[in-house]
């Protein structure tokens, strides 16, 4: 397997995935068209505009990136594609979709094959066990929240640390995956905007600048360092 | 019916419900004991822990709290009772219980007969059409989103605005919303803490000090000042 799954597209002051720039080329080494899955739609906006907005971003890396709406058959499109990106926006609705499509298996299998796989945010957030521990809202009703289960641990990307001068009484992200144990034992990383695990065979490796949150279940929730290998989390 | 739908408990450097003391004297006027739906579980804690925090300040207005999990009928529970709280936590783990116990029927059959119901953050949330805008982590699949429907469209609890400095590129309140119209047409009100809905008979009234956001499809939003009369969101 080789994987890079991003906590966010964008950080803050930069341009869509310009942080990740070398470790795309990297990733995608050899490869000339992208399957894109747009189904997360950031904003609502439709699967060809949120394709057009990336294409540039790839372009500049020699990729062409192709959505898997402009296809006739998503299931084929997938089995036949060299490299697969799958983008942020709404975990539900792009959980929704895969199921709708049948596109579990499909991707599963790519990428336990090796098809080189990037996700960002919603995207990296499927490759979990489940999608219990998005941020997002619940603006659809996927038939599960199973997801494709690549890394034994669910993620929780745009993680944020509680805001200690904050009036507001929503709960920080800590406490709402302190809940999320009362119901599950699977650990989750906190992913912090500008880190990405990376996975190469069955290596899994915090990277990017910043340390990672880890929330174990009965465990008090404590920090990773970057290149820190998960593996461990089982 | 009578129902107070609050934005949240408790407002900052408050007590929990003391803003809300005179309301809740007349919503419970004649009423001794009112019946607690703890199932939200904020924070994971148990049934008779939420319970047990909460008695305190309805004895202080003289009323007597029991949490239906110590009735061995909870169905029987909401039939008989002469007042109704559901409090704040996660609005999943809420509706989730509320199907595994088939409380839904005789929950709106005790609304809609005008047994009082005060409701706070997801115990509002769950008398809208669905829980799709709530912002809670989604820590368990309830068998639908659909919810109580006492008023016709849906509640954002917790509303906050843009922070215009923000550096974190997760999506704010606004732009999960404006997705959300993207598959739904229901309005959704975006209720700020210390804001609450005062429902009289057919009256559907904003309270508190502060304005609110509505949304509706396929415009722009906008703000409503308190004592708005919401009856012509349909």
């Amino acid at each position: 397997m080789k994987l890079i799954l991003a906590s966010t597209s964008t950080i803050y002051g930069g341009k869509s995935l310009s942080y990740l720039q070398a470790e795309l080329t990297e990733l995608y080494k050899n490869v000339t068209e992208v399957l894109f899955i747009p189904y997360a739609r950031p904003g609502g906006i439709s699967h060809q505009e949120y394709t057009n907005n990336l294409k540039p971003v790839f372009a500049e890396i020699g990729i062409n990136l192709k959505g898997i709406h402009e296809f006739e058959n998503p299931i084929e499109a997938i089995e036949k594609s060299s490299g697969i990106f799958t983008g942020g926006g709404n975990t539900f609705v792009l959980l929704y979709q895969l199921y709708k499509n049948e596109l579990i298996l499909p991707l599963q299998k790519a990428i336990k094959n090796g098809t080189p796989y990037l996700g960002t945010s919603a995207g990296s957030n499927i490759c979990g066990l489940t999608i219990n521990t998005t941020n997002d809202m619940p603006i659809v009703y996927p038939p599960s929240f199973k997801a494709l289960s690549i890394v034994p641990f669910n993620l929780n990307p745009h993680y944020i640390d509680p805001e200690p001068n904050s009036k507001h009484m929503g709960e920080t992200r800590e406490t709402r995956i302190k809940e999320f144990h009362a119901y599950h034992t699977q650990p989750v990383i906190g992913l912090r905007e500008g880190s990405w695990l990376e996975i190469n065979s069955d290596d899994c490796m915090l990277k990017g600048s910043l340390s990672a949150r880890v929330f174990e279940s009965n465990k008090a929730p404590y920090e990773i360092d970057t290149n820190t290998n998960l593996n461990y989390l089982k």
